[in-house]
């Protein structure tokens, strides 16, 4: 295998000038599907990607949804010896011995590129420009994420050019809405759930640690998102009739929630911590050899000093410790001037990032209880989840992972490191809930890449080791 | 005097109905000041109040301001003996013997009449209606503030047919912008202060303690109110990314504003009641006779418990305690659904009602230490201050309280109480600053009068009595 292996990465060296052409051809299409006018470039990007894997055996189609489509396509894997021997195709029909079965998942969708005065080329005409990492395209969508699909597609074509197969079963999905929410996606999962059924999901929509340091991103913050509604007297009133008597629901709402820390930035929400799955001493000594350095990750932002809990490093909070944090506050008075009002109403957008062990249900039952130890019996209160997801962590013993490691580890010829991720990634959740697959984030994104702003770029020497790593990695597993 | 004062009574009694329908010509005038297509009709309503003055022979005219139009008008009062053996007029030349000057305020415009599909009759279409205190008028600006200063123009009628002149100098100042804040108000009393120098200041724009309780006005809380902008990062932060590690100014508003109040109600601000002047034990012994119901009172706006001092009464906690109230709250994500963001910055609107002793000046600088206290580094805040008045007080021992508290006594048979009112009058702030002057505030409103809401009403009962309640007073002052 090693020697195939070899010839892949050959054939990707030798075709990297064309898939450069080919990822600019799709980048050209303006496929924003938060707007409706774009809605046919969605579906032309969908098409064009569908005849990429057409083109190396795939058999696949759009997908219709209740929004933009979904490209979903399959190959059996190489042939089985005997097979390959009868000179038979094995379309759609799996080998029995092809190793494991790959679900690939990307997008095609793209961020709108506004605003379009900060960019300094057209963000569908996409240009190479030289950057301090060297050549680099810079276009709406290079790295999130038709460049991170691309690299999949084209270790996929290398080996396919090689062996005139793929080396094992993989299944594609790319959809067209992750940038606004996925709202088909689930649907879409629980309808096709047999069909789309594999060992693994693999993702290319993350970052490495730096552009000499691969990464492998195993914890996904989870999140439950609640909007609180508190009622105080039946109409609004006014301030100087009323005030020092009657209830205010916005200096309530500050008195409870400047109660959801304490000093040491510990929440109070009962229970929170209580089923909290610890990192393990080798990981947290793998983060801590990272050398992160909170001054410049909270400077580039205009802050100086991280908060949160004291005793816990800055990655810690950032990747293993949950969070309460406000996202919206309103209520009463905002326009220009005053206006001697005390309101009927206060409203809250408050969100929890959850760590391995959570139960979200847990967490909305200890704010309902966080809540009712401190509001008065004149303060209705209505509390609305908009999302509870569990976090996510793939254990780092799994044989993906190490697989991946090892690939990542040849191509960079220094370990990948295990990070985590701050956020939800919600079809990562999504595919562990409705597909069973756990996920295996290898991405090659850079901090500085300007993912959602203008002039996002993807550096080419990213998508040169990408694709190369993924060719190592499918025949790792091929193996 | 009795038996002059006796016979303007009388003549009260038999043109009561000449004086019903004089106000509802009055308030068939739509003069909303908010509504610049009213702009005629709120100068037709300053012609009318003046043409009723010119006919008791003040001299006045309409004088303009950068909004609408102030009446100013000036009766130098009855001639003495020896003008009046000579045959001259005294108009705009005070008689030496005259008594006190007083200055009348009022105002002639009205709040917009919106919503107008919850009135049961047209809102300038003034219609007679029996209610519980017997037939009332209902109409926009019925008693706030058309009718109340009709009592004292029918009051210096009567005087004027019986006397063939009124018994005291008088100056009139009837503005046109109450309902908007008054904005060309202080310049005006800047500019005319000499022409509107006067003993007292007479103003009928407040309330009863109840139907059959005359009322004074003697405390008026004072207000400074404030926009607190907290600027953290940069920019609008990813909470999955940031979270837990970056600083939420929603969570520290919240954090440092929860803190304003202690456990007992008691605000935090330093130094915040130093100076304050509590009211002498008679004024307190008499509120507490006032037979106040913090149940009705809070009931009525769905409230069950008043908040506040615990140790102090309720209507102490209204009248002669200061506040702290978050009028305006707003910050993030504040539309449907979810937003996973850490906003760069929160706002608040804060004010504060003073009481007599407290100086504006220093609570806003208390405020900006209790901040300063409370917010780390990277917490930038700015205050804005949108008025800072003090509390008013007019002492319970001045003549012009004696004189009106008997002028009460004498028309209802009972003592005339000296009552607080939680808010702030600005005029009576401009008035004192401006022109030196204390105010009377003898008002006869009822808490069930709608003032600014659908159904404005004047019970006549009230305007009745307050007619024969300014004629007293008039003829007490001219004694």
């Amino acid at each position: 295998m090693n020697a195939k292996t070899d010839a892949v990465l050959a054939t990707l060296e030798a075709d990297q000038e064309a898939a450069q052409a080919r990822l600019m051809d799709w980048l050209r299409i303006p496929s924003v599907s938060a707007q409706p006018a774009h809605a046919a470039d969605c579906r032309a990007a969908g098409e064009w990607v569908l005849a990429q894997l057409t083109a190396l055996g795939f058999t696949g189609s759009l997908r219709e949804t209740a929004g933009h489509p979904v490209v979903v396509a399959h190959h059996p894997g190489p042939p089985s010896d005997r097979q390959s021997a009868e000179g038979r195709g094995a379309v759609n029909r799996p080998a029995k011995d092809a190793g494991p079965h790959l679900l690939f998942y990307g997008h095609y969708d793209v961020q709108p590129p506004d605003p379009l005065e900060l960019w300094t080329s057209p963000p569908f005409q996409p240009t190479i420009v030289e950057g301090p990492n060297g050549p680099q395209v810079r276009a709406r969508g290079a790295v999130d994420d038709k460049g991170q699909v691309m690299m999949w597609i084209e270790a996929l074509r290398a080996w396919h050019a090689v062996t005139g197969s793929i080396p094992v079963r993989c299944t594609v999905l790319i959809e067209g809405e992750e940038e606004i929410g996925s709202p088909s996606l689930d649907p879409f999962l629980a309808a096709n759930a047999a069909e789309l059924k594999a060992d693994v999901a693999v993702i290319s929509d993350t970052g490495m640690w730096d552009v000499n340091t691969p990464a492998l991103s195993t914890r996904l913050r989870g999140l439950v998102y609640t909007q609180i509604d508190l009622t105080c007297a039946s109409r609004d009133l006014h301030s100087g009739m009323y005030g020092g008597l009657a209830l205010n629901p916005l200096n309530l709402l500050t008195r409870v929630l400047g109660q959801l820390h304490d000093e040491n930035g510990v929440i109070q929400i009962p229970d929170f911590y209580e089923d909290v799955i610890d990192p393990s001493p080798a990981q947290k000594a793998e983060w801590a050899g990272l050398g992160f350095s909170p001054e410049k990750f909270l400077g580039e932002i205009g802050l100086t000093q991280g908060i949160g809990e004291a005793n816990r490093a800055p990655l810690e909070r950032l990747w293993s410790r949950p969070t309460a944090d406000l996202n919206g506050l309103w209520g009463g008075y905002t326009g220009d001037g005053s206006k001697t009002v005390i309101a009927s109403q206060a409203h809250a957008k408050l969100s929890f990032r959850l760590v391995p062990g959570q139960d979200p249900a847990k967490v909305v039952a200890g704010l309902h209880a966080f809540l009712a130890a401190r509001l008065p019996e004149d303060a209705k209160v209505a509390v609305q989840v908009f999302g509870a997801s569990p976090a996510i962590e793939v254990p780092a013993d799994s044989p993906w992972i190490g697989q991946a490691r090892a690939a990542l580890a040849e191509e960079y010829g220094r370990p990948a490191v295990l990070i985590g991720c701050g956020g939800s990634i919600p079809v990562v959740e999504s595919m562990r809930r409705l597909l069973g697959l756990d996920a295996l984030l290898m991405g090659f994104g850079l901090t500085d890449d300007q993912v959602h702003s203008p002039n996002e770029k993807f550096d080419l020497v990213c998508f040169r080791h990408g694709a190369r790593s993924h060719a190592r990695l499918l025949g790792r597993l091929s193996a």
